[in-house]
């Protein structure tokens, strides 16, 4: 495991550092704006979904710089997400990581502002040659980050989980809303490398069902945090669905059922790994990292 | 004139249908978001930005599909910004083309939503290769849309805006505001054509310096209206800027400097035409519109 420490911090430096290049601070009256998009997504996180990128690319030899531009783009979107998701008008959070929310530092229209930044400049960082010489590969990666993040995945799923506020969702339903919210991004990261790497079919789909089953693990585990965790621990409120009355995958399967699940799918997705045999064992690492994480 | 208006109304019900394609529509808990979405984005306005884009391209022989997926693209962008425009935390508009705004219509949390939506839309939009079968064009169109829309582009510009309500602007920081805020749109919509025609230098550059000099006639122009027009003329709120104090090129120049200015623009605007001969028709009657209308 302490290699695999190793491996996520030297990843997360290298997604830091490139996000610090191509995030704005230039000056002028909107510095506001380039401030709040700083404080938004540099300095803080485990990096996961660059993560992914960063390691699912190293299986077809695809060089770092690359790699990382990609991940830099999909942690845009995902800090993004949670500007606006901590915005008073969603879940209204003040507390992020332990530091006050970007609304609570700066304010509600900047927040809006910088999450709207932060959304287009990763389109603007995929779309750029340094991210891959092939205009080809660079616009695949558009076009399947677009999706993953838009109306039909990540957003789609923001807006199904306020409607789920409302009444308790089914199994069903609580795996289709994983698979839109959280699901999409997951997939995207690995489907990145992929496109970078101009994998085989069989390479890709590999990959994908890794990504699918780590994503379930990772929102089964999430859950589970939710319900067991303590603030300390975890590190954000806990309990939050208990109190909102939200289904989730530990209401309907048990604390026993849903730990088991998560354990079966990081095994799966560990198998999905085969085809790629030692290379692939950061990726092996992190889907047990994913599964017993208390955090 | 009168062939103008059916020229610019052709080109919106093409932009509209065009929207109607690519705006999701399927069913799920999550069709709030579609149907906010669509509010916010069909069956109104004069669609300037896409006649841009479709009028653009049009001098440079390009297929009338290609060039309405460019516009409606920008079109996204539009709307995605007035909706997360008319927000309580930013300019709290409660009307907007005399229908509720989206937030009114729908909810906050909604309306944030919908417009991050839309604005990743406009990115798959472009992407996919119905709007061009060359990568290479695609992905110049996704960069130069991403730098207009962008923290450098709009988004800057609306902070920059945001940050003038406490200080009344010099006329050369209004001339900056007005660069990003409204004018990158409008550089982009014509830079949109020559990208999609593959045009040479001096036809991208006669272009681009037609967008400019029409876009800063445009805020003049609406800056007049704001002092001097009525709101059943206009059709929102006017005199916004004087009750909030704020510096325009109307506060700056005076009435009768400020209309001469966008008229001299306007005749500047058509004159970067003359290369295209006859075929700029449209464009140049656009300029003559955008300066002497009424709403």
């Amino acid at each position: 495991m302490r290699e695999f420490d190793a491996a996520l911090a030297a990843s997360a430096a290298i997604v830091e550092a490139t996000l610090g290049r191509v995030l704005p601070d230039n000056g002028g009256p909107e510095v506001r704006l380039f401030e709040a998009m700083r404080y938004s997504s540099l300095g803080g996180g485990k990096r996961l979904r660059p993560f992914l990128v960063i390691e699912g690319a190293r299986l077809f030899g695809v060089p770092l710089e690359n790699a990382a531009r990609a991940g830099a783009a999909v942690e845009l979107i995902h800090c993004y997400s949670l500007v606006h998701d901590d915005l008073p008008a969603m879940d209204d959070d003040e507390l992020r990581r332990g530091r006050p929310t970007c609304h609570i530092q700066f304010d509600e229209a900047t927040a809006i502002l910088a999450g709207d930044a932060l959304l287009t400049l990763a389109f603007e960082v995929l779309a750029d040659e340094a991210t891959h010489k092939d205009p080809g590969v660079r616009i695949a990666l558009v076009a399947a980050l677009a999706k993953a993040a838009g109306p039909n995945g990540m957003v789609g799923g923001q807006m199904f989980d306020l409607a789920a506020e409302t009444r308790p969702l089914s199994l069903e339903e609580i795996m289709r809303l994983q698979r839109m919210k959280t699901g999409a991004l997951f997939n995207f990261s690995c489907e990145a490398g992929a496109i970078l790497g101009n994998a085989s079919d069989l390479a890709r789909k590999s990959l994908l069902s890794y990504a699918q089953d780590l994503g379930l693990a990772f929102q089964i585990v999430d859950d589970l945090l939710d319900a067991e965790g303590t603030e300390a621990e975890v590190g954000k409120k806990v309990r939050k669905d208990a109190v909102l009355g939200k289904a989730t995958f530990v209401s309907h399967l048990g604390i026993e059922k849903a730990r088991n699940e998560a354990h079966m799918l990081g095994e799966r997705a560990v198998s999905s790994l085969d085809i790629f045999g030692e290379k692939a064992e950061p990726l092996a690492e992190l889907a047990r990292f994913v599964v017993s994480r208390r955090a």
